[in-house]
C-alpha cells in the first residue's frame, strides 16, 4: 500500500480566551489527510489527524518539507506489510537535524497520527484498539478519567462567571476541574481558587495552571500561599524548560506538580525526568503526542518514564480532544483533559461521547472517529474532496 | 519610523555535502527584507538578514505568524525613537507560548537580525559598530579569529580529497580547521584525522565534529581513541539536548568539547550550562544567533554565560557568514567559522574580506554588508523590487 497524497488545512481555533501568557484568538491547527491507495466500500481510505490544540498550524513545514518526503519514501511498511507510523515519522524527518523540537514536532505529529487513523480504519476498529494492540496493552476498558480544563480569563472576567462555568461542568458529568492562575494578582487568583473550591467540593478535585508564567520567586510566592490547600496539582509554574525551577519549587511546594505540555520530544522529556525533580506516583506528566512527533515518540517517552521509576498513570496528556482520548485509553494512561465547549472545531469529544462521573468513553467508530464530531464534518469533507 | 513591509525569499543552499547525520541538498534559508519608511539617497532603507545556514527556510512561520504582528505593532521604537531589535522580537513573539524553540527561533531571528542591518544602515556604519555600541563594548579591532569548517563526506570520499581540501584552506590564509567524523567507521575516521593532522601541522589546529550522531557508548569509544591527540575540540558528540551525555563525556574525555549550535534559546543554553558539565576557559559554546531568536536573545545567553563564570571568548557561533562575523567582532567573541566555497549564496564572507593568518576582517560597508557579497546580489535585488 502507498500514501498517494497528503493534504493540509489550517483552521483557526474558536473562542475568545486567554491564559496567563497568550490569547488564543490567532491560534490555528493543521488538519491533515493522508490519502491511501486502499479502497473500502468503493472509496479510498483516508487517515485524518491534527497537531493537537493550543499552538499553530504547520502548513509551511508540512508542505515545504514533510509531505514530499513521506510520499516519496520507499519504506513505509512494517514486516507484515502494514503501514508503519514509526517509518512514516522517520521518512518525514529525513535530512532534519537533531535539536530544535518546536513547530516541527507538531507538523510531524499530525502526519504520524493520521497514519494511526488510517491503520485503524483499515482494521475497521477504533484507534484505541489499534494502539493497544501495537503496544501490547491488554485493554480493560474503552473509557478513561477526564477533567474539565477551563477557568480562563474571559474578557470581563468575574468570579460569578467562573463559578457558573464550573457548575456547568459539574452538570455535564465532570468531577475534577482546572482553572488558570497567574493572569491576575495573587489576591485575585486566591479569590478565584476559593470560589472554584466551593463548586469543586474538595481540593483534590481542583488543579491550577500558571501556563509557564512565573519566575522562581513568583512561583514560590504562589506555592507558599496555596500549599496548605493540597490542590489536585499546580501546573506549569515556570518556563517549561526550566528544570531547575521545577525541582526547586517541588522541594518547597511538596504537593503535586504537573508539567510537560510544552516539551516536544523524547530528549526534552528525559531532561525533565533527570533534572526536574518530578516524583514517582505524585507528579503529573502532560506531554502531548500531537505536539511531539506523534505516538511513536510518545511511546518512547513512556518507556523512559517507566525506566526511571514513574508510572504511566502519572501521564495525562495536554490536549482535550478525540485523538488524545484514544491514546489515553489505548496506552492506559492516567486520563485526559477536556475543554468543554471551546477550542472548536477540535476541542472536546464527539456528540456520542458521554462524560459520566468523571469518566469519558471513546467512540467505537473506526480510527479516531473525527467523522463523529459534527464540528469537523465540513472540514473533513473539504479535505476528502467530496 | 515604521516597518512598512516584510518580504521573505526561500533560497536553496548550494553544495552537495553531507555530515554524519544529514545531507544538505534540500536545505534552504530564508532571506528577509524589512522595508522601512526611511529614505536615504532617494531610496527606502531596507534591512536584510537570513536565518543562518544549515536548517530550513521559514516562509510558513514568517508569513503566517510573524510579519503581520511586526507590521501592526505599536511599539517598536526605543526611548530615543530608534528602532529596537528587542521590541521587534517581542512583537514577532506576540501570543506565542513558551517552549518549543526550533523553527520559530530561526524565523524570529531573521527578522530581528534584519532590524540590526536596518539600524546600522540608518547610522551609516558597519553592523559590528552598531552592535558594539548597543552592548557597550569598546571595540579593539574589526577582525576576529576564524577557522575553516570543512572535511565533509563528499560523494566518492577519499583521503586525498580531504588533504587537498585542507591544503587549499591553508593557502587561503586559514590556520585552523574542522573536519567531520561519525559518518564512517572509527578506523576510517582515525585515518581521516591523522591525514588532516599532516596538513594542519598540530593537533590544536584541528577540530572534529560528530554533528550529534553518537550515543554515550559511541561517544566514549571515540573519546578513548582520540583523547591522546588533544585536538582543538570534539564537537557535538551526542544529541545536542542530551546534557547528561555531554557531562559524562567531558568527565572521560578531558580535552575540549564544543557544542550548542542546535540549542535555539536562552533557556536551552542555560540548561547546557547547568547540567552539561561545560568548563570555564576550556570548552566552546557555538549557539548561533541566526537560529536562536537573534541578537537580543544571544546577548541574554552571553549574560548567563558570564554570570556562570564562563568567558565570552569561549563563544564561536555556528554559521560561517557575514552576519556572524559582525556579531563575533561587535560582541568580542572568540571568533567565527567559515565554510570556504560552500553553502552559497550565504556561506563565507564577501569578496573584499581577506583571511590572513587565521583572522578575518569585517567589511566596512553599512549594515552586515550583504550587498558586498556578489552571490547575494540578485536575491537582494529581487527582494528590493528593483
Amino acid at each position: 500500500m502507498r500514501i498517494l497524497e497528503i493534504r493540509e488545512k489550517t483552521i483557526p481555533l474558536g473562542g475568545h480566551l486567554r491564559n496567563a501568557v497568550v490569547s488564543f484568538n490567532d491560534h490555528t491547527v493543521s488538519l491533515v489527510a493522508l490519502l491511501s491507495d486502499q479502497i473500502r466500500g468503493g472509496k479510498p481510505v483516508i487517515g485524518f489527524a491534527f497537531n493537537s490544540i493550543g499552538r499553530f498550524g504547520q502548513a509551511g513545514i508540512i508542505n515545504e518539507r514533510l509531505s514530499e518526503r513521506v510520499i516519496n519514501a520507499d519504506e513505509l511498511l512494517d514486516q507484515e506489510g502494514h503501514l508503519s507510523p514509526s517509518l512514516v515519522a522517520t521518512a518525514a524527518m529525513k535530512n532534519e537535524k537533531p535539536g530544535g523540537h518546536g513547530d516541527r514536532s507538531g507538523a510531524v505529529a499530525a502526519i504520524e497520527l493520521a497514519t494511526w487513523d488510517l491503520k485503524a480504519k483499515l482494521r475497521d476498529e477504533p484507534a484505541y484498539a489499534t494502539i493497544a494492540s501495537a503496544f501490547q496493552r491488554s485493554l480493560s476498558a474503552a473509557s478513561t478519567s477526564v477533567y474539565a480544563a477551563g477557568g480562563y480569563y474571559y474578557p470581563g472576567d468575574s468570579i460569578e462567571l467562573l463559578k457558573t462555568e464550573l457548575r456547568e461542568y459539574l452538570d455535564q458529568g465532570y468531577t475534577a476541574f482546572k482553572i488558570k492562575i497567574g493572569g491576575a494578582s495573587l489576591d485575585h487568583d486566591m479569590h478565584r481558587i476559593e470560589s472554584a473550591l466551593e463548586i469543586a467540593g474538595n481540593s483534590r478535585a481542583l488543579a491550577v495552571d500558571a501556563n509557564g508564567r512565573f519566575d522562581l520567586k513568583q512561583a514560590l510566592n504562589y506555592a507558599k500561599v496555596i500549599r496548605h490547600l493540597n490542590l489536585r496539582w499546580f501546573e506549569e509554574p515556570g518556563d517549561p524548560l526550566d528544570f531547575q525551577l521545577n525541582r526547586l519549587l517541588i522541594d518547597e511546594y511538596q504537593a503535586p506538580i504537573a508539567t510537560g505540555e510544552n516539551l516536544f520530544s523524547r530528549i526534552d522529556s528525559l531532561n525533565l525526568m533527570r533534572f526536574g525533580g518530578m516524583r514517582p506516583d505524585i507528579d503529573v506528566f502532560q506531554m502531548d503526542p500531537g505536539l511531539s512527533y506523534g505516538l511513536t515518540e510518545y511511546a518512547g517517552i513512556l518507556t523512559d518514564l517507566e525506566t526511571a521509576g514513574f508510572n504511566r498513570r502519572q501521564c495525562r496528556p495536554h490536549g482535550g480532544h478525540l485523538i488524545n482520548l484514544h491514546i489515553a485509553v489505548g496506552l492506559e494512561l492516567g486520563g485526559c483533559e477536556a475543554y468543554p465547549g471551546v477550542f472548536q472545531p477540535f476541542g472536546g469529544y464527539s456528540d456520542a461521547c458521554r462524560v459520566q462521573e468523571g469518566w469519558v468513553t471513546a467512540p467505537s467508530a473506526p480510527g479516531f472517529g473525527l467523522e463523529t464530531k459534527s464540528e469537523l464534518t465540513h472540514h473533513l469533507k473539504e479535505l476528502r474532496g467530496d
